[in-house]
């Protein structure tokens, strides 16, 4: 899909906030283009928006390929609808480093979801975006909460570099296991478990019902030993079955819970004013290093080279390299 | 302690290489020190010293106020220098983020280990060292290990930043904990349970040796439904005595274990060349943002109050505040 060229910002940001999918589809084009042109002109359409957005619950959910993420998400997102609620699920992770993912791939593996008015999937990204694929995702929270959806699901394969972002772009941050599949199995990375709100192993149906249990009972008492967070929640665990449609109310319920609890105590502005300040600092930290980066690519090379020989200490290179940068 | 205005590079790396104390003190000092005079000479100094280094076991040692670190250092360092190691115990955190620290507080509270001829204690540095504190710390290995200490123990309150850093530049992370302390009294921050390499629980002595008993069960349980990391190490729990000297040879055959996996595997050279990577690339973005924000520190400010108000979007702030800052 190609951004309109005869789109101005107010056609945008009227399309965006009467609800029309087609213009908030285009609008994440632009945001998600590296052209300076089309990043100029999503700058100032998300701006627009920005005094509409922050009115959803943000979730982050995570798992790796083969825990029926996929399903997961299109019997949350079928829920959700039912019950009013207007759903947009976002992709994180660059199409070209999904395992066996395309870039079409979401959209249609959630069939019922894809088709359904209230909700909106934009499929993964390409990499390579100005400003990093988070960036992009930030954006795109904004433009679908002024489109009107209240529920945004952000979606991460649970492999990579990506979860800590959505953990800092979400209010809520699930992660998706399944039972007695083994340490080994489950691919997670090391440091995943620990962020997580709420913990549901997935395909609790059948002949995995009584595994999945068990797997309760075993990740309950592992979360138990966690500290609390700085909010004072514990990761709950709970069972469910995507397929079987089991379990995601109960899930969901929790996520409520939990926001609830944010906005008594009120955590949630202050917890969002600090994402957009971090946002705010990684964004600006991703465009100096940009910038350095490709000034003296060679040079950089040459250190890197250098300090894994053991021939340069990385203090006396960078502080060489920043100098010289500096000075152009 | 001040630098030796009249030892030139040649004399501290004399001085470091043949073992002598007093001059690796002044070195940290140098490298501790803002003023670029003793930064450059510093640099020189490390490098010098670079082809030297690495042939020690670095430990990373965390745990929050109260839960006996300093006992648990001593004991494990009388009874590392008794089997003829030398060891060298440095801070990270800065004394001025201490609870109850003073810049000589290590010192005083390891008398022992303090007086051992073979045990080297370096405390905290102050705060606000060009680079950030983690930097200081990484020349400092380097420099202990060029004056023959084979191992480094680096230690953090566990309840910062630091331990990030400080797993990123050791070798084995030990987190340790106390039995029975309830979840909220532990205070360790979340996330950090799942760096740990093991959990030692301390003060497994008295009436409180059931506890601790107990609490290896739970914890080991716990730890048991983590992934283990990239290297296939799981997390091992184990209970100990500082105080009594009990249990701390079970904690360093962990280590040695861990450290003969690393070695077994080619994973320790790997490890650490990618955590010299690691360090150079964080040390770019730290002087390049400590650039950027001396440059214009108003603007900079000006602008995070507007993001927190949600009146200017991260992105568009980002773009023009970099692009002013390339400009001049």
């Amino acid at each position: 899909m190609k951004p309109n060229k005869k789109y101005t910002i107010a056609d945008y940001v009227k399309g965006i906030t009467t609800g029309n999918r087609v213009v908030l589809g285009q609008a994440i084009t632009l945001a998600e283009s590296t052209l300076p042109e089309h990043r100029q002109l999503a700058v100032q359409v998300v701006k627009q928006c920005l005094p509409l957005s922050g009115k959803s619950i943000r979730v982050g959910i995570t798992g790796v390929p083969g825990v029926g993420k996929s399903t997961f998400i299109e019997s949350l997102g079928m829920y959700l609808t039912a019950q009013g609620h207007k759903v947009a699920v976002l992709a994180v992770d660059p199409s070209s480093a999904r395992t066996g993912g395309s870039i079409m791939g979401d959209k249609t593996r959630m069939d019922e979801l894809a088709a359904n008015p209230n909700a909106f999937i934009r499929p993964s990204p390409s990499a390579g975006n100005l400003g990093g694929v988070a960036n992009r995702t930030r954006e795109c929270i904004i433009l679908c909460e002024a489109a009107g959806y209240d529920i945004i699901l952000v979606e991460t394969v649970g492999v990579g570099q990506s979860e800590t972002e959505v953990k800092n772009m979400t209010d809520f941050f699930l992660l998706l296991m399944l039972a007695g599949a083994g340490d080994e199995l489950q691919g997670i990375k090391r440091g995943i478990m620990e962020m997580a709100d709420a913990i549901a192993i997935n395909k609790a149906d059948g002949d995995n019902l009584a595994k999945a249990k068990t797997a309760r009972g075993d990740y309950a008492r592992a979360v138990h030993m966690y500290p609390a967070d700085d909010a004072g929640w514990s990761t709950r665990v709970e069972v469910c079955s995507a397929i079987e449609k089991k379990g995601i109310d109960t899930v969901w319920t929790i996520v409520e819970e939990h926001n609830l609890m944010l906005k008594t105590k009120g955590l949630l502005n202050e917890r969002r004013k600090h994402q957009n300040l971090t946002w705010f600092r990684q964004l600006l930290g991703e465009l100096l290093t940009d910038a350095f980066n490709t000034h003296d690519e060679s040079g950089l090379h040459d250190a890197e080279r250098a300090i894994i020989e053991g021939k340069l200490l990385p203090s006396e290179a960078a502080q060489k390299l920043i100098a010289d940068f500096l000075q152009n």
